[in-house]
């Protein structure tokens, strides 16, 4: 029932909360309690597979602020992930229990420790390593992921943040540690992903942040962001109000530019909604990204249209590609079932 | 770019579009574009499925009108929908757009035309069959189906309107044609499912219509209502803002007294996000349904948390219980491959 904050227009004040320092525990038991089938909340506080493979699969573990649900509390079950460790909103789990995490996912055959980068997350991976390493786990090491092209040049892409186009690396990563490939084999696979992937992502409102209630940033009504990050970090800078099309012809050209992708690259699409934006916004928009890559000749294999990484009720979009070959593509069309994220494999 | 309105607070009123005059063309053409692999969009305007079983499938075909994304673009597929007929925004389809989509749904074993209880989408089913029949197709049938406690009383449940709830008729339904069962069979199976389900509603914000800008109702910052239907049918009034718990204690018990609900039945629970709540909050409160089916030794069989049937950025939600036996168990768990909603089956 907050109210604060200057610019309430366009951002939602009225939360369906109880105490706003349970959000997360609240969250995490309620999330857990629903999809009990897949997933088990530990008294730690760690989202666990129910029912993890045994020994000769390596265990995949990533940690992050809470706020961007379903990440990654929905990206946990076969072909995804093993373990997330779920921090404060918008705030990075600290290094005890990221390295919980770490010990979870242990099935003997080593543990890959994801990291979206950001510098709280990168250094929560920093310590729990460490700690991991001293206390004698040998197979546990990380793997640093970006992807937003606005948050540094060309050339200096491990500058750039994690954002939602490291869904791609998550589905493929966790179909891959599936079929029992080592450690060493995982993490460059994770790589692989992430070098052939590439986001922009735009804001049209704010949220709230859900503990203070206060709106995270102003834009006007007129106004929108390309560029901005998941938590209202700046972008590229404000510009008029655009249509669909017009957005997408602005944004698609900064990410086909940079790796760059080309005539004859197959493509994966995602349109990864922030938290408000409807899935009529998302159609629309990805009508013209794939009029572009039509007339590019870039071919699109598969589409992802949802809320995959969100920031609260923001009003906003990110739009990634992922150039795939044909390891990839059978890695991104493998079986998956996570909470939130299902794919049947062979499609009947 | 509208700021049409007098109540702006709260509804977003930037939106991502090109002409608004040619919102559901562009969304269909979108849709069908980035989920080639499971639906086409025909030249009249039907999504229907890519790979249509041969001879021997009832076909399952629903009319509605846009706007509810992904209801119901999202629900063809293997295990779903046959054939999904979208209509204007808020708007059922004109009968001879249905009937195109009947004979599109015809394989030689019947069609089943399934009607969410609204006045449009019933005339719109009536005119059709009838033409239908007259056309000389015999094993045409529609099924009136509807769900939400609010809009009429207990002992007139064939007045109530269609909402949430029956994405448990469309699941179970999906499933039991693809097995091959007869049209009557699969008639009595909808209604089946539709007797033992009961929803819920509520809204903290109105949504903007997206073709006129328009804000479609107005309710305070203090206010919520319950009751509401899915385009601000008036629901059981106005309340102050409530917490999560007691928001669910107040609508819970208004659908377990009604069927009535009793200890021992196995449920299936809904929580349909109608359009910007975050999964943080759909999550903390279903975290209190499942404490108040403990405590009343009803058992949660399966649950889902997430955008089914929504109404543009609409901040709300609707509760839905479906009691299932065995036979209902089977239906919900087997596999289904639509663009918005997957199950695996067999789950590894």
């Amino acid at each position: 029932m907050l109210t604060k904050g200057k610019h309430p227009m366009s951002t939602r004040a009225k939360k369906l909360f109880n105490q706003r320092s349970d959000l997360v525990e609240e969250m995490l038991e309620g999330y857990a309690a629903a999809y009990a089938d897949i997933i088990r909340l530990t008294e730690g506080g760690l989202i666990v597979r129910r029912t993890p493979k045994d020994a000769g699969k390596v265990g995949l573990v990533i940690g992050n602020g809470s706020g961007h649900e379903p990440a990654m509390i929905g990206w946990v079950g076969y072909g995804l992930f093993d373990v997330n460790v779920p921090g404060p909103v918008f705030t990075a789990p600290p290094p005890a229990k990221l390295l919980e995490g770490i010990q979870a996912a242990d099935r003997g055959a080593g543990v890959l420790v994801c990291v979206s980068h950001h510098a709280g997350d990168l250094m929560t991976a920093e310590f729990a390593l460490a700690e991991a390493h001293d206390q004698g786990m040998a197979d546990v090491e990380m793997v640093v992921l970006y992807d937003d092209v606005a948050s540094a040049p060309r050339g200096r892409e491990p500058d750039r943040r994690g954002t939602a186009g490291l869904f791609f690396v998550w589905k493929m990563l966790g179909a891959f540690a599936e079929t029992g490939a080592p450690l060493a084999a995982c993490k460059e696979l994770a790589e692989k992903v992430r070098d052939n992937t590439r986001t922009i992502s735009m804001a049209l409102t704010s949220c709230r942040q859900p503990v203070t209630g206060e709106v995270m940033f102003h834009i006007g009504e007129d106004e929108m962001e390309i560029g901005m990050g998941v938590h209202g970090e700046a972008g590229t800078g404000r510009v008029p109000l655009l249509s669909a099309d017009a957005t997408i012809d602005q944004m698609l050209p900064l990410i086909l530019e940079d790796l760059p992708f080309q005539a004859g690259d197959d493509v994966c699409v995602l349109l990864n909604n922030s938290g408000s934006m409807t899935l009529m916004e998302l159609s629309i928009l990805y009508r013209r990204v794939q009029q572009i890559l039509d007339d590019r000749h870039i071919r699109v294999y598969r589409a992802w249209l949802g809320s995959y990484a969100t920031t609260q009720e923001m009003a906003g979009f990110g739009l990634s590609l992922c150039r795939v070959d044909d390891q990839l593509k059978a890695l991104y069309d493998a079986p998956a079932n996570g909470a939130a994220f299902k794919s049947l494999g062979a499609r009947p």
